[in-house]
């Protein structure tokens, strides 16, 4: 999607290397970073200057193909998985995109493997931006029926946290449906939750949404409720950093908080998510195990300073811990639609077998 | 309450004149403000140095006296109730209490208007300190029962925004029985939802906790339906600025989130209240006026920077707009109880009427 007017993907290969876009330093700069090595793309992950579960599959398959470029070995490859796979708990993109290239290579001579898992990261990364384009275009009827109701006014979409083109490769997976409305005209505005702690919606989503002309407005995460008490949501998508087997899905925390506002006010809740983050081995969200995250990211808020420097302040007394879980579960009953690259699907084992009766469990 | 070990209340007459502790600055620095005129304390209201529906409502009846005290007139008792009323439009207390000066100094003599004004503000916050006391000693009876389910760990008590003894003069509301159960020495445990964009929870609430010696845990508002589903949050007690005839509460925006999720998780859900904030005049929530406050208080968070001064940092792209209603409407049906200072009721006119068959209208 477009910076400036220019388009770029979140990660991508130059005649060098690897390079991304910091997100930690969005909105305020603009930033290229190399990835130089396997832990440079684990702290990458860790740090959230890559963030978002495709994304985070995509950095790495590429961390695991810097870590074969320095040791193709069958030892080096398994440590290097574990070294990636321990940087984020929740996302289940991670474990399959290592699973994949190490799939690939494994069965190959050590000199071949290094070229076959940075062309297999290609693969995942273009794949990507076909699944989120797909998803768009399943989602972007959601939006046109919405539209239909209602043609005299924008359709109101609430979203949380950043399931953006900055969350995958490009397009995104909730907001793919909103670029592709945009391109066929129908008028949309996104109610952009900032997504405490780390206000990735305050950040990311609104950074891209003001690149794409968008129209939109940030709220605080307490705000949707009301908003939907009082008529101003149609609908609200989200993404998902992992999906259980019944339809389940684990998102950023404060999800659940919403789809429980939008069941209590009759409004659609759509999760949008490529197949990568379903996880088949989870019978439920119970499966999903939740990270905790430093409670520094509590107590400590991160932003443009009025000197035009990047600060933080403390928020809370010195004295006074945090917890800072960093997703919930929004159990299947709640979600009005699971949108995949596919097709929607209502949120259930039957409904995801149709789409993909070819899944089994994720293993790596 | 306690600061440093020193016993205060959050507004009060000294020799000269009337004071308050700037909570704007809180938990940071400690500053005590001098309210010279009406006007002053008309803008330590809007500008939230002082907030919560009873200390508001406090403040305004000082604010009035203060007026009075320039000019005993009709006409001007009239502009400065005007005046007043305006800083903000949900807390009820506000009407209340310059009803109750006005009602009172009217009869009088010009030339004993403003003794009577000051002597009037002064009992609104005696009996504000009984009735927060009073409502303590009634949610303390919840607590205890909660305990005698689970006698072997703190009863686990999540609380949104501040309705301390900071948002009172003293006790607080939604506070006051938690206070009351450490007296008892029943063990307790407190979520503190930060309660942005504000992050009066962050700020007052973890700050008075701490000074009080309470045991508490501060975690994004996005965070307490997760901890409610894993069975982390035995109740949740929040306070309230308007409450309508059929026992709708209007508190800080977010509220009726937990309330949702309180429900959707057994989970009983308290709002403690003195009966000056009930509004009979409000057939139900509906009626009840909420506040759209500057769209700053979300694109930026002040607290404490890491040189220890106080500073602000924007946390979104500067061409993005935002909008910030303070204050959400929880329906009567997600309250289990009201907690008010003749007992606890369920959140219903007949259970309101049943405690206070003496409340009509408000009128000022």
């Amino acid at each position: 999607m477009l910076v400036d007017g220019k388009p770029y993907r979140t990660i991508w290969r130059d005649h060098v290397g690897v390079v991304i876009i910091d997100q930690t330093l969005l909105p305020h700069r603009f930033v290229i970073v190399r990835l130089e090595n396997m832990e440079a793309a684990a702290n990458a992950i860790s740090s959230m200057q890559v963030r978002g579960a495709p994304l985070i599959g995509a950095t790495a398959a590429y961390g695991l193909a810097l870590a074969i470029a320095e040791n193709p070995g069958d030892t080096a490859i398994e440590n290097a998985c574990e070294r990636i796979l321990a940087t984020r708990p929740t996302a289940i993109n991670l474990k399959w995109a290592l699973q994949r290239i190490r799939g690939l290579v494994q069965p190959q001579p050590e000199n071949k493997r290094a070229a076959a898992a940075f062309a297999e990261a290609d693969r995942i990364c273009d794949e990507d931006v076909d699944t989120c384009r797909l998803i768009g275009e399943h989602g972007l009827e959601i939006i046109a029926s919405l539209h239909r109701i209602n043609p005299g006014r924008p359709v109101n979409i609430l979203t949380h946290c950043n399931a953006g083109w900055l969350a995958t490769l490009d397009w995104g997976t909730a907001t793919s449906p909103i670029y592709q409305a945009r391109i066929a005209e129908i008028p949309v505005h996104v109610w952009v939750d900032e997504t405490r702690p780390r206000n990735q919606g305050a950040a990311l989503t609104c950074y891209e949404l003001g690149h794409q002309k968008i129209p939109h407005t940030l709220i605080a995460d307490n705000a949707g409720g009301h908003l939907m008490q009082r008529g101003q949501v149609d609908m609200v998508i989200t993404g998902t950093d992992r999906t259980a087997r019944n339809g389940d899905v684990a998102n950023k925390i404060g999800t659940y908080l919403k789809a429980l506002a939008a069941r209590d006010n009759d409004i659609p809740f759509y999760v949008a998510l490529p197949s990568s983050t379903l996880d088949w081995t989870a019978d439920s969200g119970k499966d999903i195990p939740i990270e905790n995250r430093d409670a520094e990211e509590v107590t400590h808020v991160h932003g443009l300073d009025d000197r035009g420097g990047l600060s933080r302040v403390r928020i809370s007394p010195s004295g006074s811990n945090a917890l800072n879980p960093a997703f919930d579960v929004t159990p299947a009953s709640l979600v009005t639609g699971l949108i995949t690259e596919r097709g929607i699907t209502d949120a259930s084992e039957q409904g995801l077998r149709k789409l993909f009766p070819e899944i089994n469990g994720n293993e790596c």
